[in-house]
């Protein structure tokens, strides 16, 4: 039996009750990965028996079930690891697409503005200067007058939001696992080829992916989502259009790993 | 010609090129005022020529279009505002029902925290005790090391986001038009009805709604919603479910206005 996990969509961060911070990810490009491994295994591997586990957030597109489908439904990065953590103590997993846009930030503290600047100067004033740095950088982080985020935060003021780091989740795969084919995607703005591909050739070294999708948010913007197939550095495919990309990855997947 | 302006969804604040703040509301109670505003003229004023401008999110539930139909997509406050006040400045609005959940914060700026911690380390050493919480203040909204939002924010280091309070666009309609006829909703979360009731009237009194729905997360996210009609401080109605909710907004509308 095959295991292979796909991540998709964008993950939400609940800022309070009500509010939350989310992001462009739509999920479509899970769903064209879901659809090419389908194809991929009929064609190729007919006889082989597989699972595919695929992690989604709530507001993912999500792709048609079918009996080698599991779904598991995620909301914040937390629960994403979880999912992943779970996944791997019950089974061996071979292939790990990682194609979610994760927050990267956790949502801290929430305070009214003009409470922070009284508690700050509070602080300040009975502390000797050299200890100032780290005391503001305590304060920023958790002000005694942070508000209540099981609730929805008042309008009567302006507020600042803190938000910290979450653990990346691409660096968790192989130490989990370092036997695991990993695909990560590398996703920058407006930059030429050259830079995105650095940036994917970085992405691959610090957390060990084994193929690497870059791709310049300018493009899928247009509607003509560009994908560069990065592996040890080297560009090995450039595909337009989601289904044409996510066809490649699950070739190159099955055929690097041999 | 009647001419009805309805507003759906949740508005969507921009971080940066990817991230933004959305939250819970989906549209569907728009589609169902939609619905119900389309029976209504169909069954009690036939001979009525009306037009509903429709103004909802990107991300909202859509109504099928109609001939009577006009919709108008926006994204956060501000471009809510600007659509309200173009509608406003074509025609004669009759009815307004003002079903959006409007963000109340725009993102100001966005600064990695330990660089905020040695900017505010920094005035504070070359200013009398006197100024620090005028400067505070200040250096808070408008920090020099700000980062630049039209791109993706780094996710280096934890940051600080500055939300500023938007206008409240329900305070703005009366003030175009003392003469429209407006609906207001409040949405709090577990309280009494008491204090529900309470705060829907403050929300009438503020802005001058003729009408206030007033619901509770709590059984919206039972999926049980129930509202209750409030007029003057008085509940004229409790329903629930969308649908009914709808109904009696447009038929109460309709009582009321004569």
């Amino acid at each position: 039996m095959i295991h292979i996990v796909i991540t998709a969509g964008g993950t939400i961060e609940d800022i309070d009750e009500v509010r939350k911070i989310t992001n462009t990810s739509t999920g479509r490009l899970g769903v064209e990965l879901c659809k090419a491994l389908v194809d991929y295994m009929k064609s190729n591997q007919p006889q082989e028996a597989y699972t595919l586990h695929y992690i989604a957030t709530q507001t993912a597109v999500k792709p048609r079930e079918h009996q080698n489908f599991r779904l598991y439904e995620v909301t914040d990065t937390q629960s994403v690891l979880n999912t992943i953590r779970e996944i791997f103590s019950n089974h061996t997993i071979h292939y790990f697409i990682h194609s979610m846009a994760i927050s990267d930030f956790a949502t801290g503290a929430i305070i009214p503005l003009d409470q922070l600047a009284i508690e700050l100067a509070g602080v300040l004033m009975s502390a000797p200067q050299d200890q100032w740095l780290e005391l503001l950088g305590e304060k920023l982080r958790n002000p005694i007058a942070a508000l209540d985020q099981s609730k929805k935060i008042s309008s009567q003021s302006d507020i600042l939001l803190c938000l910290k780091r979450t653990p990346k989740v691409i660096s968790e795969i192989k130490k989990i696992d370092p036997k695991v084919f990993l695909v990560g995607f590398k996703l920058l703005k407006n930059v030429e080829d050259e830079e995105l591909i650095r940036a994917a050739q970085v992405l691959a070294e610090q957390n060990g992916c084994d193929l690497v999708l870059a791709n310049d948010l300018s493009t899928v913007q247009k509607g003509a989502h560009v994908g560069l197939l990065v592996k040890e550095g080297q560009v090995i495919g450039r595909y337009e259009g989601k289904a044409d990309i996510a066809r490649c990855i699950i070739i190159e997947m099955f055929k690097r790993r041999d």
